[in-house]
């Protein structure tokens, strides 16, 4: 089959692989039907992260069931389902406190060792605990299955950034990140009942989509300006703030913003974010640090039923799609951020 | 009046200083009856926190009423008291959330502008929302006013640990220092239900205390020595972690040891803490870090309840006891170690 390949900063390339097959009984083989290109992706695309030479790539997609394991007993061949972002058992201790990011058997997809999203199919394990399946009513509705691809993760993600901050009904929240993330941190942030919503960014087109997912004020500052606008905002600083980008300048951002007493749900992987952190004044006004990898899989469900009854629609985010071919060209967009979010059609 | 002056890195001095008067109509002055040496005034006795010279010392403290303002309603000349650490207007927005350590007015004692606690009298600012009334019985009381003493702050400060870091009934926990801090958070750790308490520390006649307290596990490795051993006794890692130290050593500890979805409980002053923190996995196994400086206040009438029925005790934390002219022998005590916590008697 088809998948992508990283080979070495800002190049990947889509390459002929080995056929994914049933390794292990509780394994599905799924045929990709819908994958995303992540903001995340470019910390490797960028050399920040240092992957391998060879590894696969993507770790967002959404399919058809093309064959199970013996021990496979929710999911039989033809049955559309889409993959949070990592792979968990289902049975371990923090499967079963929903931190299934933590499975003791799990893993992510695409590296060395696993399919990854942007390829023609994937071999999943522990499909069963793994996958979640979507309602044949969806096949062929393309609208709405789009708007199911953003729960493999960024819909997720952004989710757990509010829960994580501590968003509920009347809250001042900010947003830090006009991603994908953090605009679907925005659209968690309404959901859950913010009053209002600060998102923090540079980009005039992403910052629409913010307000139509219902931000409520918008500030292009960065730095300390950005610290003083949302304290003059909010009279003091928000009480939940989403970290949605995990850099330097966006922890000191967060850190320094949020009102005392009140939290930062992070989710933007942490590159430097360490040295940004004002862990002086998270001490001094008592700010809470909580979040992390989303286990996306915890909240699949209740988000599915959202987007499935039309209540949830984060499918804005994607303002650009590929096939297979155009992966490279979609890393390049995204990249020079000319795309917010790349769908991918194999 | 005489009165502890910080001069510089290990010289405090005994001087005479103005007798305290009432200035705001809300104020009360307090002739100081007990008083304590603060692992955190180490800081600066050490030079690392930068202490103007001149500035007054001691931020725990209890004592007689001796004069009230006119607006005083609820305590009058006579009245036993202690004091939070932290003098609070009771009113404010973060004072009526139980932040108040951020209170809008409040402030700290000691330093260039308050009377400290390691003197003979103290004015108090917003006497009816600070000063916690002793009842009348305890008058006389010296063992019992000796275990209401350290409710100034580090009883409060290891139960802010415990609250933070998720402290519920069966759960397992881990104390990081044992100085009267993470003694305290021992202590509170057993009153809130933890089913198994593992402390970190070095020093033999600390941790007997510690077992007293409720440790049911001792180590005194450090590094990731500690850490290994952490994961170990815990198949995986205490769920809740009490940092009580602030330096980088600890919280590398800390977060290196935090169970997967678990919370780090900080109350260490932060003093190069925040390299020792590791982020990333915090990240990567959504490990929360809560708490900061602790606000005593808002757990005084509870503790205290609990400490007059004598079901808590702490102060076998004091185990060397000074008058005032004793105070800088006090430091150079707990500087070398030689006592976990002074208490002083004007």
């Amino acid at each position: 089959m088809k998948a992508t390949v990283f080979h070495a900063a800002g190049d990947v390339r889509v390459e002929t692989v080995p056929d994914p097959v049933i390794v292990d009984p509780g394994d599905a083989i799924v045929r990709v039907t819908h994958a995303c290109i992540c903001g995340s992706d470019l910390w490797f695309y960028r050399g920040d992260a240092k992957w391998k030479p060879g590894s696969r790539t993507g770790h967002e997609f959404m399919g058809i069931v093309a064959d199970v394991g013996r021990d496979v007993k929710k999911l039989k061949k033809g049955d559309r389902v889409f993959a949070p972002f990592a792979f968990s058992d289902g049975t371990c201790e923090f499967c079963r406190k929903n931190v299934q990011t933590s499975c003791l058997h799990g893993g992510y997809w695409g590296g060395a060792d696993n399919d990854g999203g942007q390829g023609e199919a994937v071999r999943s394990p522990f499909a069963d605990a793994t996958l979640v399946r979507i309602p044949d009513g969806a096949a062929g509705d393309e609208r709405l299955l789009t708007a199911i691809l953003p729960l493999t993760d960024v819909l997720g993600t952004g989710h757990h950034a509010a829960l994580s901050a501590g968003v509920a009904p009347g809250k001042t929240v900010a947003v830090i990140g006009d991603g994908a993330v953090g605009l679907c941190g925005v659209l968690a942030a309404k959901r859950l009942g913010a009053e209002r919503i600060i998102i923090f960014g540079r980009h005039a087109e992403r910052l629409d989509v913010a307000r139509r997912f219902g931000a409520t004020d918008i500030v292009q500052a960065r730095g300390d300006e950005a610290i003083a606008r949302a304290l003059e905002l909010t009279n003091g600083g928000p009480e939940a703030v989403l970290e949605c980008v995990g850099n330097e300048a966006s922890m000191a951002m967060a850190s320094g913003m949020a009102r005392p007493g009140g939290t930062i749900g992070f989710v933007g992987i942490p590159y430097g974010a360490q040295q940004g952190l004002n862990l002086g004044r998270m001490f001094g006004e008592n700010i809470a640090l909580r979040g992390g990898v989303a286990p996306v899989r915890a909240y699949a469900d209740e988000l599915l039923a959202d987007v499935l009854a039309g209540r949830l629609d984060a499918s804005p985010v994607f303002d650009l799609t590929v096939d297979l071919d155009g992966v490279p060209g979609g890393y390049a967009a995204m990249d020079g951020r000319a795309a917010i979010k790349v769908m991918v059609r194999p």
